[in-house]
């Protein structure tokens, strides 16, 4: 059998140049992570919502099955300070009624820090010292990304507009994430406002490649081989997939983002910030539309994350669609329940078949 | 040298599977429309605000060139009936300062029909019985579908979701033209909110292709040899392209259009209703993001792309690029100055070296 390979592959230690997307807030279990690795793709951790012993816990989780390259990703975002309580106040009142809906008592005023202290992160980061660290929704300080270089762990950062790429890349970063919009989850964006960055993978990524040098990886709306053969034809040297292994067993996401995911036949994504404060693309349920619908106050990332918490929690657990974030990429509909180990094989089998089809267009 | 096929090829009668976008409005001028022709690639006018002598004119002209086969597109969309007094002072109200900045007098009330008439355009096209039809906004009449097939025409629609890409095939047409978000110029989207369906070009072709048997064809994004390998990785059969066409010199377009292309760094589009009534994709201006940001009152479409026809006619006269409608899609930054012919060409010539580097990646 051929094998694909790229020379992004040799600088990160994987086989095959497939990324499986870091997504924090569940469907990363080290269980997903573990067997993403163990197929020869990248795995990776989305650590941003999780305190340090939780990090150290889960990689080292990874690491008593495998030794083969891991990686983890943080929310390089700051955080707002404490929020004044007419603006607390008017959150939770927009919220309120779904609490009661569920029957949870009404959320309490949320206080910093809202997430994990992001210098403890990027401490225990360093001592867990994964092969890959990447960085989402902000820039790293040159100096830290020098650190972890230093230490061995290749870096790379995500950007979703040419200005950012080129940030990155005067950074110094291994690799850049180009995310185009029909990503899933939370934008990236962080030097422009993120609804003038909401640039399709198609054309960022090519207008990404064609601007730096450093390798770059394809991101949003990837979930089959074609996809990725399509990516590398962009010039990109991976595909990072996310939304495409929400479905795996191995997936920590809940049962009904599951579910729903397996029945979309078409894209039903929105962009909403009423979830955590911050845009991200989700399936859409009633939260979104009614939140959005009636433009309910919100507060910044990731109070809002905070104060929705226990209600997102509470309707996963009941298999309640309406208040659950239900990330995922516009191609949604092409979701597979399969194992990693299966997914990642099949990927790479349906690359190969891609690029000789292509080899027969020819003539 | 090798070359570059697929059936669709055959089917449609050209010699590489590259579609020059029509584009209303200027610039799919009958030079443009001939020299792509004449290249190899299928020329394509945007005649949905031609009346029908016009239409016979420019499709003479090509003739007079080349027998090769060309397409013909029209909107399929319906025009609204006369607009209230009280409406269309509103909407003249809305736009009057910029008329009185051009030194233009105020625009009159705008009445029916607004655009030409979609009847007699039809017959027109079925007189100039062109190799190729396309449309856009709407679905064709199934029976004019069929009409225009036992004329030996090609009929092609375009599609922004997965329903209408399905609705066309049960139309019976020869291609789909999936059209991702990425896209410059008017979105097609006519049974969903087109705001919910911004899918793009990386997922909506994977989507459309994996539902359908109808040959796909990618628009949106798509500049260069790359973007047309991994339009053929996803699915498609060819690729579209319109902004990357719209440089050419022989490109009807006015010069600031083209000279705002040629100068964009990152991708500065905006999708607007304000020019028109619908929603469509161009470069960022003084219009756009006035006339949005203020929620200006407009009228439905084409109504409102009669209102503001005189002042973009005088501001692209005058070299202004505030009132011009420059509709561009995503990845204008890699936007060429090159005559169409060598554009083909070189379209080709890296598509053909894309498909050898992708075949190295086989190791």
């Amino acid at each position: 059998m051929s094998k694909l390979h790229t020379p992004l592959c040799d600088h990160l230690g994987i086989r095959v140049p497939i990324i499986q997307a870091p997504m924090a807030g569940g469907p990363s279990s080290p269980e997903l992570v573990t067997a993403v690795t163990r197929a020869g793709a990248l795995g990776s951790f989305g650590f941003a919502y999780m305190q340090p012993e939780a990090m150290q816990r889960d990689a080292e989780a990874v690491r008593a099955h495998t030794h083969l390259p891991f990686n983890l990703n943080l929310f390089a975002s700051q955080q707002p300070p404490a929020i004044p309580a007419a603006e607390q106040r008017d959150a939770i009142t927009a919220v309120a009624g779904y609490y009661e809906e569920l029957g949870l008592p009404l959320p309490e005023p949320v206080r910093p820090p809202f997430a994990p202290d992001l210098e403890a992160q990027y401490a225990a980061a360093a001592e867990i010292r994964p092969a890959v660290l990447t960085f989402h929704l902000g820039a790293m300080a040159p100096e830290r990304v020098r650190h972890f270089q230093s230490l061995g762990v290749r870096v790379g950062g995500g950007a979703t507009c040419v200005a950012e790429a080129e940030r990155l890349e005067a950074l110094g970063v291994d690799f850049i994430i180009a995310q185009g919009a029909e990503a899933g989850g939370h934008r990236g964006t962080y030097l422009r406002d993120p609804y003038d960055a909401m640039t399709g993978t198609f054309a960022l990524v090519r207008l990404i490649v064609r601007k730096v040098r450093t390798p770059v990886v394809a991101a949003g709306g990837i979930m089959d081989g074609a996809g990725i053969a399509a990516a590398l034809a962009l010039g990109a040297q991976a595909a990072q997939l996310g939304t495409a292994f929400i479905a795996c067993p191995e997936s920590g996401a809940s049962r009904v983002h599951k579910k729903r995911l397996l029945a979309a036949q078409e894209d039903e994504t929105l962009i909403t910030e009423k979830f955590s404060g911050k845009p991200a693309r989700g399936l859409a349920n009633r939260f979104i539309r009614e939140m959005d619908g009636r433009d309910a106050p919100q507060l910044a990332f990731p109070a809002q994350n905070a104060l929705t918490g226990k209600l997102r929690a509470a309707a996963a657990k009941a298999g309640n669609p309406d208040f659950v974030a239900m990330w995922a990429g516009q191609a949604a509909p092409l979701s597979r329940a399969m194992s990693a180990a299966e997914l990642v094989e099949m990927l790479e089998a349906e690359t190969l078949e891609c690029l000789e089809r292509l080899a027969a267009l020819r003539a």
